[in-house]
This record gives C-alpha cells, structure tokens and sequence, in this order.
C-alpha cells in the first residue's frame, strides 16, 4: 500500500464517521462517503480525526472504520489520526493500522505541553513509539489543542525527527507559518508536505504562500480539488471564484462544534450518510441550523450555474 | 448625551485605535476613522474594545479617546469597553467617561471565571461599581475570555442586574444562543439588545435569528449597514448577497491577531487612518499579507459593481 | 465482591502501577505493593488513576491490572478510575472491570466543559454508559482538568445522577465545599461518600469538617489510617500530631508531576515496587530529589520515634 | 534608594495591602505591616505583587501604596509588581515607582505567551518600555500565568535581557530548575539573584539547592529569616526543624485564593492590620478557616517553644 511522503500533494480529505440514530456504526454509509469523497477528486483520506469523532470509538471500532475504508480506497493513501492521551495506546493504533496499510499516522501534541523543548521532546519519542518507517504528519492545530509550535520549533522537530514527513496545517491564523516554514526550507532545511486544514477557509491564500493541498474536510470536496488544481495551473482569479461560490458554507462548517453537524446534514443531504447523527456527546444542529445550511447550499447551486459549473 | 437601552439597534462600529508608527495616538487620524464609520451609517461606536488595542493605552489615553470619539460623533451613542482586571480600574474609568457623556459600558468577564454563580456575582459587582443608572453591556466573547455564559446563566444576568440593557454577542458558535435568548423573552425574560460582532462573520443568519444589529469593527461598515437594514426590510437574499460579495475580506480580518493588522491596513488603504501602525505588542502584516487584503478589496470592488452598488 | 456506596468510609489509597525500567507491566510489584496498602490499613483500593498512569496503559493493560489488583485484594473494595476522552471507552472498560468484580468507576469531567448545564449533562450521560447498578465516583480535580464543580452544581448532580455515590475532594482550596456540602445534605441533599485527596495535604482539617476518609496515594499510607481513626475517634491533636510527623514528605509528594516520582521512589525505597522507574513520558527524580526525599524520610521515622511511632 | 542586583539576598517579604471592612486602603495598617516585615528581619520588601491585590488598586492608590512602604522602609529595598495587560500601564507605573524610589520592578508573563520566543520577546519590550536602569524580576508562576519558562528559555532572556537580575522562582515544581539554572551559571551563563516564592513551601530545599532567599508573603516571615539564615550557616537540619514548626500553617496560607484570607486573618491576629477584610471580589475565611488558623498558629506557638524558640 502507498505511504505519504514529503511530496504527496492535493485533496486528502478528513472524513466524517457515520453513524446511526442509536449511535452504532454505520459502515454502509462509510462506503459511500468514501465514494463521495474520492470522486470528488480526492488524492487520499484522513480518518479518526477530531472531525471523525475519533475520541468517542472504541480501539475495536477505530479498527474497523480503518480496514472498511483503507480496503474501499482501492490503493489510494489513507492516513489515520492515532492522537491518544498515552503513548502505549498510539502505538497500539499505529501497529494495527500500519499493518491494515494506512499510509501513515496523524499526532496532535497532548493539551499540556508549554515549553518548545517538550513539544519537540515530544514527537521525537511518537516517532520511536510508531515505529521505523512509519510516515508521521504533525497535527498543528492550536485552537483545539492549546499548545504552539513556532516555525523555529518546527525546524527543530524536522530536523529532530526524520519520519515527520508532513504538517497537517491548521493554525490560525497560520498564513505567515507556511511562508516562514517554506523560506526556510529555501534555507536547507528538509522539506516536508504541508496540506492545509481549517475546513478550506484559507486554501487560495494557502496555495498561493506554498502549500502542497488540503486536508480537511469541507463537505463538498470539489471545491478543495477545483481550487488546488487552479492554483496549480496558476490560475489564482480561477481558484479565488470558485472558493468565493462555497464560501458561505465552508464559513457556517467552520464553527467549533456545530459545525460537525452543519456537515453531516450536507453529507446527508448529499445522499452520502444515512443520518446525520453525531455519537453522543455531540451537538445537535436545530431546525433554524438545517434550515440555514439547506439556504447555504440552494445559493451555492445558483452562483456555480454562474460560474459555469453548475 | 444618548444612552443605550434594551432598544438600541442598528450598526455600532467596534473602532481601532490609531497610532503613528512610532506608537503614539493618532487623535486626527482618530477623527478621520470617525467619521468614516458614521459616514457609512453607523448608528453609534465602541471605543477600547479588544480590536482598539484597550490594554495598551494608559487611563489617560483611553480618557482622551473617548472625549474625542465623543464630541466628534455629534450626539450619536458611544459605548466604551471599560474591562480591567480589577474593580476599581473599571469604576474609574466608568465615571470618568460617563462624565464625558458615554452611552454606556461594556464588560467583558476574566478570564479566571468558572462557575455560572460566579458569573453571575461578577456582573453584580460591575454594575455596583459602575453605579445606578449606567447602562451596561455584557461582552460574551468566550473565544478571547475562555469564559462560557450559557443562556440560562445569562438569564440570571438579566434578571438579577437590570443595568445590563445589551448584549455584545461575539460566542461562536453563537447562532443557537440568540434563539435561546429571543425564546426565553418570548416567555417572560426581559428584553436586551442583542449586538453581534465576530466582525459580522454571521451577520445574516444572525439577523434572521432576532439580533438587533451589529457590534463589530469590519473595515467596511456599509457592508453591514446594508445587511442590517436589509434584513429589517425583510430581504433576506438581498441581505446575503450583499454579505456574499464581502465574505471574503470579513473571513480574512476575522483572524486572531493578524485580523486587527488586516483591518488597518484596509482602513488604511481607504484613507481613514495615516499608519497602519499598532502599538507594541502588535502583529504586523507581511508583505504577502498586505497583497492579499489589496487583492481582496479589488475583487470586493469589482463583485460590488456586479451587484450595482460599485 | 462488594461495591461501594454512600456511606463508605476510610482510606481507599491511589494505587501506583509499578513499571519495571524497561516500561513493562511489573505484576508482581503490583502484587507487592497492594499487600503495602492493606496491611497499612486501607479500606479500599483505587487503581487506573491519574497518579496510576492510567493513560499510558493500553485497554488490554488496564484489564490486566484490575484484574491481578482485584484478585490480590482478598473482597477489599477497588474502585477502578476509567477517564477517558470519550463514552465509548468508558463503557467498554466499566464492563470489563465491573465483571472483574470492581467495586465502583471514578470519572473525571473532560477538559472542555465549562457551564454548569454541561457538567450536570455529562455525569448523567456517563451513569447511562456505566449501566444502572455501576456506582460512581464523580473525581473534583479542577487544578488537573480545569473543570470547577460547585457545590451548587454537584448537588445537582447528586439530585439528578443516582448511582453517583460518593466525591473524590481533590479541589484546592476545599475545605468549604466539604462543609456546604455537608450543610447542603442536613438540609435534605441525599448523602454522598467523600473521600479526600490531594495527597493527604489537609486531611486532618478534611475529616474535622465531614469527609469520611482518605483516597489518595501517600506513600505511607499508615499516616492517612492513623489520622482517619484519630479523628473519627475525636482526638483531633493526636491526628494532628501524627500528620505534622508525616507532613513535609506529605508536601514534597503533592508536587504537580515530580510527586509522582517522589512517591514511587518512597514506596521503593519500602521495598515495595522493584523499580521506581514511570512509562514514558514521565519525570524522573534527579539525584538531588532522591537525597531530598531519603532525607525527609529518615527525619520522618525519627519524629515517629519520638512520638512513639517508631 | 538602593537598587536590587545579581547579588542580591535574603528574606523579601511580599506584603499584603490592607484595607478597611469597606475596601478603603488603610495605610496605617500598611505602615505597621511593614514595621512587622522589617521588624521580623526582612531584608527587603515587594508590593502591589499578586497576593497584595495589585489588580484591584487604581494607579493612583499603587503610587499611594508605594510611596508610603518606601518611605516606612527606611532605605531597604522595595520592589514593585508592574504586571499589567499593556505595556504602556507597565511603563507608566515604571516611571512613577522609580521615581519614588523603588528598587526595581517585577513583570510576570501575560497568560497568552506560549513560545519560547515569545516569552523572549515580551521581557525585551518590557526592559525597553521600563527603561535603561532600571533592574527587572522576572516573575515566573505559571500555576497562575500559564507561562511554563523552561531552563532554556530563561538563560536566552538572561542573554538578552540585561537588566534581568533576578528571578521570583515560584514554579512549581520548581526544585530542578534551580538546580539547572545554577548549573548553567557554572558553565558561563550570567548570574542573577534567585528569590523563591510559594509561600515558603519548600524553602529549605531551594536553599540547599542555590537560591538566595525568599520573596513570599508567609505570615510568620521570622521563619523564613531563620531558615535562610541557619542554610547560610549551612545548618541544613536546624533550618528543616525551623521549618518543619511553621509547616503546617504554610501549607494552610498556601491555598489558592483562600490562602489570602488566611494570611490576612494570621496578620490581623498579630495585630498588625486592623481588619482582613479584602477588597471585592475576595474571597472570605469561614469561621470553620478561621478557627483552623487559629489552632494552626496555637499549634505553631506550642512546637518552637519546645525547639527553644517561644
């Protein structure tokens, strides 16, 4: 099976993990947002992220959600998020996925570590509890985790740590970060994929300061893979007007908590999940919420028939 | 002078601070920003919020703005964010610029609060201090404050300190909240004001939620001006459509830290204010950053042209 | 086996879970160490804690540990701690330990929760996971989880969560929540179990204003069984007396992170455990920690000695 | 007036500031408080520190506190608590203190700083804004800042930050920083004072380890005097027995936010402050606390007679 690395490029998309209304697992449906997912043009796929409810599964569970899509993904990269209060159980995760062939493992930085030192004292022992080999990618999200990684500090751990191969970028703001990071690659220092998260609300600016993709997990995917690939070509006024077109969405899917629900219920809507349930505990999106996001969506189909792309 | 009351409505433009590069206040710039905001139709101001950089300025500066921003609003209401560490900073200058004809306080919680009792007791203290008849504002911005007022406890606000008239409505996500409130005075709950900032990140589903306006400082107020009305008026697509062709610049000031170096460079670029500058400590926008906020104005401009307001 | 409820008393000691240098499960130290705690005196024991490391276990591991701790303990209760970031583990490990014949589950809230409605919500969420019959233990440690429970708030709780039986105490300063919680249940509150933690820090004071006992793991466990049977007696200057002996080793354990190793390095120094060596990431005692902890300990036993304790 | 340096030692009492039973600063109390600092063998005071309720005093009522401990002092040294959310209130509180004849300021870190090179940052604008001369205590207490400043980090701000003499040591745990910082003196890094806080909890182990003295607020300061006295002396077994007398009642004073109460109730019971009261919001001792003191200071006062000392 194919492992990320320092080049990989384009759409990974984080996906959402279905459930029923009773809140059991809903593999059907993981097929088919699977489906959704990669013919939108996805590269890859990241599951058991935050946005994947991965805390609320059980280890049995998360095993089973990475063998039903990294069999369903037909040889395409799926990376797993393996971020555990101890270390013993990420490596527990990360041998059983390795061996299902994920591509390789997603780490968020615990919620208490303060100093630089210990952030980078930090990846370094993940990377021996992994394994050898085992691709690694930095989950840089410090509005969820609270703790802050300097491009300084950053340099360190790529200099420190050789299978960090990749920051999933999901600070905010973080714009300067992927310039400060690619200047100083410019500089000699190793070069890592960098694909950007926070729902997309950033990815032509990203794109434009250097990054490699997104990995997030904006409901309509398209969009992500439309906007990489315009920028790719060069054409940022192409990729800003079809960003602009599901900006409103992207904006209402930004918000913490519910905006899980505001997606699910565009999944759903989508035909791609069979209910829009989150497994307790989780926010519910109220009739005023599906109602707005349903509004969102309707105005989305009218501008892309603008645009041409309807 | 007016005061505010549970009334209020409208746009009231959280104002910046203007300083000259080398850090000082900048009074003319300040009058020039003044004007510009009331010039685009706001109904009123806030001075030393977050976003006009309140902790940096010494209580005589902050007595010098509001006395300003005051006698150059012509009789239009002003609020000014008092927040402090302690009680008796926030009396001080609650009287100091009650006497200069404010129209009221805002109060954000410290950030040490945990409990809803101790929320409570908090807001009964401020409103002792500030003493009788000094109309309050609740700043709910638990983003910046870490400090979370659900609807019930704020309901206790409401019903146990009657000078709070308002609220500046800056959770996020926020959207169910202002049903809550709107439900709750449906039922008995005396009515406030409902003021929404997060730089109108959500201006229009706000609005169609029961908000009575908007307490922001995004550099184009008439954006919101027009949204507001429009939404009075019953037009909620018009509404968005003009929300729509500014998103993309709200979406960019609306980043922590970074957001404010945006807001004045735009500001800036619009002739309101002569530095960009902040005072220490203050983010700078880099040189990718200001092309970004300019390429964003353009294409602002040109999609307000297809809408006929160019 | 039995299970612990309402009127529970006395010293129910934190397990530590012995690791040999290498970071293995070190059983027959677990072994040893249990026999350490009840012949001291202990009522009880409580395993899988914070100060167990109970996140650095994996799920196999914990299962392990309940089970060799549970056999060892001879029908003495042992309550099993099963934090985790979401239900799903919850339940799965309430299960498996209930069905090993654990005396009751210890939870502590997750980080997140800030308004009293969410704390109340959460235990209840959490006493239908456990399943009807699991008595619970509701862990108040806001200094590690940054949750504040009122005494408002946990008598709502104890209102709505029937099957929370009994207050670990480990807020700091808590010796006011002891009294209005026990004012609260002589005005009517149904009566729940405290038992203290902190490392034994103001035991003395604890059981003077209503807590039943100790459930904490000082390293000398002797110390908390002879304050709890002093001051249930009503010698409340020989309890004294007795803790004041024990104290400034008391006081070095109840350091945030290094306590851990000061603890295990005293209950290796007791022969207890073969290593005193955490899984990693922990903190290790330097050599001067050591010098200091034998210290304390040799000045201990001499003040035992002249006390008569020795 | 004499200034603090590199060199500086001893016992630096943080003092409370009284008040009256209606918040009214009482400045005959303060005059006697300090009488009872000096008298007790102090070598220098701090003010308008955490535990003086620096945050509740306009800045007219810090000069006034300031101007009358100076002047009462005598010619030892007082230091000042700056700390402010801005760096224009840090600067204009600089300037006035020093002119009255401070002996140097003390500046904690604000709770947003989480890089290392922020950190860096904040004390060089602190130093600039402070001004050339004027010697800088680094506050570091991040059980109440958030700020964790590794070994490290604070040896590059003793490199770039040269008026930075002295450190307020209250992390916690805090034992092997000491020891590291001193061990990079050793090795060439520039020297500063090393005071120690938290209320004396561990003083005899940071004195054996390399700190200077003491800079906290315990309410019996004659214990600190002696303990950093019979350590000069290299009596490390009568400064533990010194210690261990008044340990009890340390660890009492020592709890967060009542531990105020609790000083403030041992001072007025020494007659030196003529009321406990706090100024709003404060938290107050119930009369459970206040017979706990009481019994702690009778306990205390029983124990140093039988080591001599009564």
């Amino acid at each position: 099976m194919p492992l990320i690395d320092a080049t990989t490029r384009g759409v990974h998309v984080i996906a959402v993990t279905p459930f029923a209304g009773d809140g059991a697992l809903d593999l059907d449906s993981l097929d088919r947002v699977t489906d959704l997912y990669l013919g939108a043009g996805a590269e890859g796929l990241t599951i058991l992220g935050m946005m994947g409810e991965a805390p609320k599964l059980t280890q049995a569970e998360s095993r089973a959600v990475a063998a039903r899509v990294i069999a369903r993904a037909g040889g395409r990269p799926v990376v797993v998020g393996v971020s555990a209060p101890g270390l013993a159980a990420i490596g527990e995760l990360t041998r059983a996925v390795m061996d299902l062939g994920a591509a390789g493992v997603m780490v968020a930085p615990p919620a208490g570590l303060r100093t630089d030192e210990s952030i980078l004292g930090y990846y370094a022992l993940v990377a021996e509890t992994a394994g050898a080999g085992v691709p690694l990618v930095v989950q840089d999200f410090p509005l969820a985790s609270g703790v802050q990684i300097s491009p300084a500090t950053f340099g360190r751990i790529v200099a420190g740590v050789p299978q960090v191969v990749m920051l999933k970028h999901e600070d905010w703001p973080g714009l300067a970060k992927i310039t400060a990071i690619r200047a100083a690659e410019a500089a000699g220092q190793r070069r890592v994929s960098i694909l950007c998260g926070n729902g997309g609300l950033f990815l032509p600016e990203e794109m434009a300061r250097g990054a490699d993709g997104a990995m997030t997990g904006f409901a309509f995917p398209e969009m992500m893979v439309g906007v990489v690939a315009a920028a790719a070509a060069g054409d940022m006024d192409r990729a800003q007007d079809l960003f602009d077109a599901y900006l409103p969405l992207v904006r209402y899917e930004q918000q913490p908590g519910i905006g899980l629900a505001a997606r699910k219920h565009a999944l759903w809507r989508r035909g791609a999940i069979a209910s829009p349930a989150q497994r307790r505990p989780g926010q519910v999106l109220d009739a005023a919420g599906a109602a707005e996001v349903d509004r969102l969506i309707a105005r989305q189909e009218r501008r892309l028939r603008a645009l041409g792309q309807g």
